[in-house]
């Protein structure tokens, strides 16, 4: 059996347990960016956060582009949230390949090269990476001044937040 | 204090309990797309399916776009998940407001117009719209003919997922 038609026997017992009037209406309080890692699927609880505080929005390595801002927009303008909080983890599996490697393989395998995906958005540097995301949405004009943008690395080892500055530190060369 | 800097004592508290060894490495067995709503942040649990077993894309009215093939194929192509699953559900944001009036607000409010996001994907028909979403999956030519592309729609009423057929009914006129 596939493992949707698993889910779908499963859900018809689950629903029947399933209580509306324990569902609030959205009210998030923030949005959070953050990986589709499914060890990132507990994020909330690591933050002390309740299921209705956040809206999540997820991705392949918590990558901020025209997707990502066009959530984090309707989040904060239309649905009230206020604060956005950008969370990459330790080990991501976009630090494990690269962009040219991946397409170069995909073409190979299919015979095709699409439009899109422009790019994977592999990565090298943890820090840097964050820090672009966080810039992207920093710097996009719909994006309101007056909600803060913050960046962070979530450590898979320790379950820790680590807040990630938004300008890179100086180094001596 | 900001709701942030709550998370961010939350997890300082929190993480002394954490133990490594209950988080195992990545193996996704199916891949979601799903609304970045707080009401969806529960779904495994309505499916009957573990943390570990998916990797989870979320955005705003579960658009298959750019970023959510990039992430489809990052999680069935690289990571290993054979299925693909796309959840839209009743009662979405998306439902509530148009793509021009979100823009002309925007642009009046900030006196700016960007380039991107170059639509917001707000909706009429949740079956339609959820159709139109497998298809853009389905019709990716690296997106491998052999992994399902299934649509459907949660009942936060119910909490009952319906499947979404992908060709849509004649209608008799």
């Amino acid at each position: 059996m596939s493992v949707i038609d698993e889910t779908l026997n499963a859900n018809k017992t689950i629903a029947n347990d399933y209580d509306p009037r324990q569902v609030k209406p959205p009210a998030p309080r923030l949005a959070i960016v953050t990986c589709m890692d499914p060890r990132l699927t507990n994020i909330l609880q690591m933050l002390g956060l309740g299921v209705d505080d956040a809206d999540l929005i997820r991705n392949a390595g918590t990558v901020i582009d025209d997707d990502s801002i066009r959530s984090l927009l309707v989040s904060t303008r239309l649905l009230g949230s206020s604060e956005i909080m950008i969370i990459n983890h330790t080990d991501c599996g976009m630090l494990t390949f690269t962009d040219s490697a991946l397409e170069d393989r995909l073409r190979k395998e299919t015979g095709q090269t699409p439009i899109t995906p422009a790019r994977f958005y592999s990565f090298n540097d943890l820090e840097d990476n964050t820090r672009e995301q966080m810039q992207k949405a920093r710097s996009h004009p719909w994006i309101s001044p007056t909600v803060p943008v913050r960046g962070f690395i979530y450590d898979l080892e320790t379950g820790r937040l680590r807040e990630v500055s938004p300008a890179r530190a100086t180094v001596a060369v």
